[in-house]
């Protein structure tokens, strides 16, 4: 017998019905023979409505409460759902995050898990007890209730099945990891496996399946993460430790991201602290720079281009005018209407000519590109919106994705 | 400087504005110098509603999820209101039942306070915070969450005013105790004070103001409980001690209930055990009986009447057909149309002629009465429900309520 985490999503437990067929599926696992814990989200939009309520009384809540407010959405699935259990004759447990043992440290409404108490777990399974857990919650040492951020119930069921050393399965509202969102190109394939390192790249350039923290958890702990369809019976994709069965391709993946905003300033005086002083200003406003891409100096000037993400969009504007008021020379251009392409692959470290590939595909349907930019496993080129589509269809085509 | 314990019910923070209205209030006393825990029920219907949820998966709910699900009803008002006072510049600690100590045993959704860890609170009360607190709710040995049942807030505020040694302000959406039901009778007086041995009365004999648990705890602790509303400031009522004051009443408060059911057995043979087994058919079924009267035997034949609430009538009728068929000889009434009134009053432990002057009253106006029973501090009739209007209206000009 070996026990399995299993964590559904708020869209898996967003209605009544859906909390019953949540229980079903976890009952035939169950009747398979293995210890289940199960960790749930807020039902539907619940989180999203608790945060409009506090909206409604200030605009910046005191965030020690919103902690305390968000996490009943969670405390309620997990009551519903270990009814439903009881109702269908299985005995099962529902346990809030600090009656689970999940201590957490950091900001509240941005905690992070740093140790798990794994003996009441433990002890309700021994007992044959289906454990039901609120995921996206904790308790600090001040015996505050937190919570755990964006997918902070994906990082609860990965930080369980590490202490409890056992398999995490992700069901959610999508069939597996796709090597392109099925959106973007129809054809895209589904993924049999994929290793950590390129989940996370997918993951933070902008493939929504789950959120990047859960994965670097599972990474760290070798936990075998399988991320498939809620309510469906089919194949999903084993996230997992990188094997040279994985070898065989170059590109694993694609991801698209288009909320960006593309930043060029020339005709910079070539000197490291003029460039310091432009991303220092940045910085200030807490604005989050992604690729960045400088060209050698000629005649002691220099080009530098950056992009952002769109919701900076205004703050961007704001510390361009103040930095051209102050540098009349500088040729600053902001540019919207731009998308960022990135190939992922692990096999790229050990295979050359993929950027070669890349540039002769786009230019051989008359793609161009505006920025590169490279890591050891993935590739990103930025790119007007207008010509997204066909560049996703041609680097899928190029690299049988 | 003295602490004191204000306790907010449902209807009083049913909505955002008035959970803004609360926190001014609140605000307001604290500006007065005092150290304020405040104890909140959940917003309006909240509770209500949540169990709705719950039957949609099972009518009978597993009882350990269903206090797990209802406790984040107050969550959730302790949350909002917490901001609502850090947004009006003050500092508050939002605590769950459980921070803030409550320890309770008993079986889920009717659990007791078996004790307080106060420290928590003095802690954040020394550190010049509101503290806001979750009613109704506790954490038991075992580290489940669990609830106080019917009237749970009123419970918590009066326990935790009687840990802190101090005054329990109950805020709710009545002005205070009133002799009779304003609905009942409109000539009917706020009272002052009441002492609590006449509010149990009144309580448990339904009057709707305050649960009989809670005042028990502040009888037995001796916090002064003032009850008055939550929205107007006007002056409410003092339950406490009985003193010599108010002695000059003999009758305090008169209080009506119209969901009763009256049966009557006539022609039993006057054995005690024949009894005891109409009473103990009566029990197996959980019929919870109120007034009994037995008057002397007659030919070796007794008559009993007895009155139970109106929603056990469909179970009583079973029991009684049930006597009937092993006991031919019985006639057996069942009357649905009975109301009960009571008269409290510790003065009435003093004085005579109380039972006189109800009888002359009621025999003035020809009103029948079919029962009367009488406790040291209460006299209560049962009449046809046709009558009790008058009755109530005759009965609060004799004793000027």
């Amino acid at each position: 017998m070996s026990i399995i985490v299993q964590k559904y999503g708020g869209t898996s437990v967003g209605s009544i019905e859906k909390i019953k067929a949540v229980a079903k599926r976890v009952i035939a696992e169950k009747e398979r023979g293995n210890s289940i814990v199960v960790v749930v989200s807020a039902m539907g939009k619940t989180t999203d409505q608790l945060v409009e309520l506090s909206k409604k009384i200030s605009q910046n809540p005191c965030k020690r409460d919103l902690d305390m407010l968000l996490s009943t959405g969670e405390q309620v699935s997990i009551s519903l759902l270990s009814m439903a259990f009881q109702e269908y004759g299985y005995d099962s447990i529902s346990l809030t995050g600090f009656q689970a043992g999940i201590i957490t440290k950091g900001p509240y409404t941005k905690n992070k898990i740093s140790d798990i108490d794994i003996r009441k777990i433990k002890n309700y399974l021994n007992k044959e007890k289906i454990v039901v857990v609120a995921g996206f919650q904790g308790i600090n040492e001040e015996g505050d209730i937190t919570t755990l951020g964006r997918g902070g119930s994906d990082t609860t069921a990965v930080a369980l099945a590490a202490k409890l050393e056992c398999e995490c399965s992700i069901y959610t509202d999508v069939e597996g990891v796709y090597s392109v969102d099925p959106r973007l190109y129809k054809h895209a394939k589904k993924l049999n496996t994929i290793s950590y390192e390129e989940m996370i790249e997918m993951a933070s350039l902008g493939s929504g399946v789950m959120e990047t923290r859960a994965v670097e958890i599972g990474w760290k702990y070798k936990v075998p993460i399988y991320v498939a369809s809620s309510s469906e019976n089919i194949k999903g994709t084993y996230i997992k430790e990188y094997d040279k069965t994985m070898e065989e391709k170059v590109i694993t993946g694609l991801s698209l991201n288009n909320d960006i905003v593309m930043i060029t300033i020339n005709n910079i005086l070539f000197k490291s602290s003029n460039i310091a002083d432009i991303f220092e200003k940045v910085a200030k406003e807490n604005i989050n720079v992604d690729m960045i891409s400088q060209t050698s100096p000629l005649n002691k000037r220099v080009n530098i281009s950056f992009t952002i993400s769109k919701e900076d969009s205004h703050l961007i504007k704001k510390v361009m005018r103040e930095i051209k008021s102050k540098n009349k020379e500088l040729e600053i251009l902001i540019e919207e209407n731009i998308s960022k392409i990135s190939l992922i692959g692990i096999g790229m470290m050990n295979q050359s000519g993929v950027t070669g590939r890349v540039f002769r595909a786009l230019a051989n349907n008359k793609i161009e590109f505006r920025q590169v930019t490279t890591s050891e496993i993935s590739i990103s080129y930025t790119l007007d919106s207008i010509n997204r589509e066909r560049a996703v269809n041609v680097l899928a085509r190029e690299f049988n994705l």
